[in-house]
């Protein structure tokens, strides 16, 4: 096998070389994303009018446009050091595989029991819940990654745990449910008859499967009745890209070490939070006018926000209960077909990555499920790792970078996220090897329908 | 938390520091152990006698007694590169949370997908079957952890991978048969109807649930009615302790660089590959008189073949197809109650560590199920880690010791192998938190039946 003789196959930092501050990216934009909205009164909205809901330290990072690195508290490295830091790894394996003269990294965020990168925000959220002396934290879970971070971060700070999952993952993924238990959580079938929005959502639709929208209306109810909670969200939210950052820094600190500049930087995009950590710091010094980099956001072709999407205020949630965020959406109302890549379901995206989507900095691309599963098969042979189906989606245009690469003889740098492992989606693996699976494209009038349900917003 | 600032969390040796050969404890040891028999004959069994069932290079290095280090080829150390590294951890939140003077350290093995340590031969195994230009292997795996690893080994190198697989683990765990799958190997619920074997267990024990010892039977037989195929195995044989020794040698290098020397040194034992491989270097040193050290196996008190077992040769497979080995054994005919840590589930146990725990050199304990499954929740709950049932033996006499110095104030330094990951085994741990769990202990009487399986061998 051809390996480059500086390069090692895996790069660990050491403890004092990890990062000590996360690095916001919103400091570094000339346009910021648009500030979140009262539903109500449709002006932007206060820190005193998120308290109920969030923390105040998140809500304070929340609103925060302006400073570029926000330290990590000591407890919270010294949890991180549980899981952290990540590899960077050289993927000599697949460019031979692929006959690619680009040269391949990836960074793992999988090497946790939650099994992706969702840990590096729930470790933050659980520790400023402790801090301001809750009782315990609601969230929803799609795949059940978040739900199984959140659960592990509580397990660690002392905090209790309410987790809705999403129906169809709830179903699909059973182990999750046992794994959350495991760490003391109580998880509940989203949508239930526990709260009012779920039981409007099951009377108004009998036979859904649920959706990450519909899970999050149920527990940011959940938090604000009950006592001493708050709601936590373990992606989209600018507070979640904040902390995600350390996988972008991780990065760059490992490959300026090695000398190393990407061309291309690839990451899986549902609600934004493993893309907008890994390319926080690299867009930063787009954005600083410092370097260039092709930035490029993969999602599934079942749920297009980016590719298809519209750039406009929405609702965060199904049940219209949170604020309205700008961002690309396929409107709140859009379910998903039940694809397998739950973490990837949400019908909007990160209003950081939207703005920064929407002025050019970054390319989006969708891909269909059964090539994702192709991508991940071929991945897995050669490097070892089973992928997420959610992680594969950036294998997918990764290999298919590469390949462009050995057509025109190009020694391009890719990197990509490689967000997490799939022992919890066999079932989905089992239908790909019986030739059991199926793509989904919504049509143009579906996404129409959708989009009707978009609030109207003047700015 | 009160940390040494001089231990780091986590220390990963860089590629330069990872060893270069493997070492076998058997060149260092007064007593070798006994060699293996031709069940017919009753004679020591000549290289000549395995190859029709084993890889040359491989039956080379299962008799030798003398090579104190066996170079690792580069191949190997390549394709170690894709997940090792393994991590040596200070239970630093562990030791918090038992409130222990003890110093606990554990090297952690479940880093990659096959969830456990068991990769480490396996690519080994698959190179020299590779290097002998076969078209494949075939092997037994109980809770899918061997399986899997063969698999991953059996794609890297290109070589045909059949499975046969306990029926119990098969039906309990499915996610297993597909991550198989996804690495292209055939996995067969054992006992089957594709062997002359299978087909007689099956009519004298129509309901059995399998064990080790069946399935290793049709494998061999498998191997042997298959042009091009070998069998290999994933315990037990002294070729496998050779592989697994680079645990113990990645630890004590780690230890050696930090100043750190175990009194204590704590593994599950199944048929000994994780318990041989981590203490081996250590036990080297103790056989040399150079340092000492306690050893302690830990088996369930399902299945303890050193514990209540007899020290006498018997057969390594239910079917008596096998070589007979010199062993702590239940008897070949022992078939565990189905307990859920499938891998060691095994009537018998390495001959090494037979030799060495019955000329004094190591302890061994037994542990109840529900006992084991309370650890490996409370390590989960403060590690991160949720630990594989098999590890989690380990895990409950670590705590066990542990507390013990709590009791007398002893500062003692206790290393552990943490052989793999629980995320297959969901299902026993959904029992237990279901309080659905049960302990089995056999009975004298059950044992006596047992032992009177045993072959008459003159020695």
């Amino acid at each position: 096998m051809k390996t480059d003789k500086n390069i090692p196959y895996k790069i660990y930092l050491s403890e004092d070389e990890m990062p000590k501050a996360w690095y916001n990216v919103r400091a570094d934009m000339k346009n910021k994303p648009a500030p979140l909205l009262n539903p109500g009164t449709g002006k932007p909205l206060q820190a005193e009018e998120l308290y109920p809901i969030f923390c105040e330290e998140l809500v304070k990072q929340e609103l925060d446009n302006d400073t570029a690195f926000i330290e990590i508290p000591e407890e919270i490295r010294q949890c991180y050091k549980t899981f952290r830091p990540s590899p960077l790894v050289r993927a000599y394996f697949l460019e031979e595989a692929l006959g690619t003269p680009a040269k391949i990294y990836y960074k793992y965020e999988g090497n946790n029991t939650s099994g992706s990168h969702k840990l590096n925000s729930a470790m933050a959220q659980a520790y400023y819940a402790k801090k301001q002396g809750l009782k315990g934290v609601t969230t929803e879970t799609g795949a059940g990654q978040w739900g199984t971070a959140l659960s592990m971060a509580c397990s660690l700070f002392g905090l209790d745990c309410k987790v809705y999952m999403v129906k169809v993952s709830y179903e699909q993924k059973p182990f999750r449910r046992e794994v959350m238990r495991t760490y003391g959580a109580s998880v509940t079938p989203s949508p239930s008859m526990e709260t009012e929005i779920g039981k409007k959502i099951l009377a108004e639709h009998p036979g859904t499967t649920g959706s990450l929208g519909c899970a999050i209306s149920e527990a940011v109810e959940a938090a604000t009745t009950h006592e001493g909670y708050r709601y936590v969200l373990g992606s989209v939210l600018n507070q979640v890209l904040l902390h995600q950052s350390i996988i972008g820094l991780e990065a760059k600190t490992a490959l300026d070490k090695l000398g190393v500049k990407p061309d291309i930087i690839i990451g899986c995009a549902g609600g934004g939070s493993n893309l907008g950590g890994l390319i926080s710091p690299f867009m930063g010094q787009k954005l600083r006018g410092e370097a260039d980099y092709r930035f490029i956001a993969v999602e599934p072709a079942s749920c297009p926000s980016f590719t298809r999407g519209k750039f406009a205020y929405d609702f965060c949630d199904t049940g219209k209960v949170c604020p309205l965020a700008k961002m690309y959406t396929l409107g709140s109302g859009f379910i998903p077909a039940p694809n397998h890549a739950g973490g990837l379901r949400y019908h909007g995206m990160s209003s950081i990555l939207s703005q920064l989507y929407h002025d050019g900095y970054m390319e989006a691309t969708s891909v269909c499920q059964t090539d994702v599963f192709k991508a991940a098969e071929q991945f897995a042979r050669v490097e070892g790792i089973l992928p997420a189906p959610e992680s594969s989606h950036a294998i997918r245009v990764a290999i298919d970078e590469a390949l462009k690469c050995k057509e025109t003889g190009e020694e391009k740098t890719i990197l990509f996220g490689l967000t997490g492992t799939g022992y919890f989606d066999m079932f989905a693996y089992e239908k790909f090897h019986n030739g059991e699976m199926t793509d989904y494209i919504p049509t143009d009038e579906e996404l129409a329908a959708s989009f009707a349900t978009l609030p109207v917003v003047e700015e």
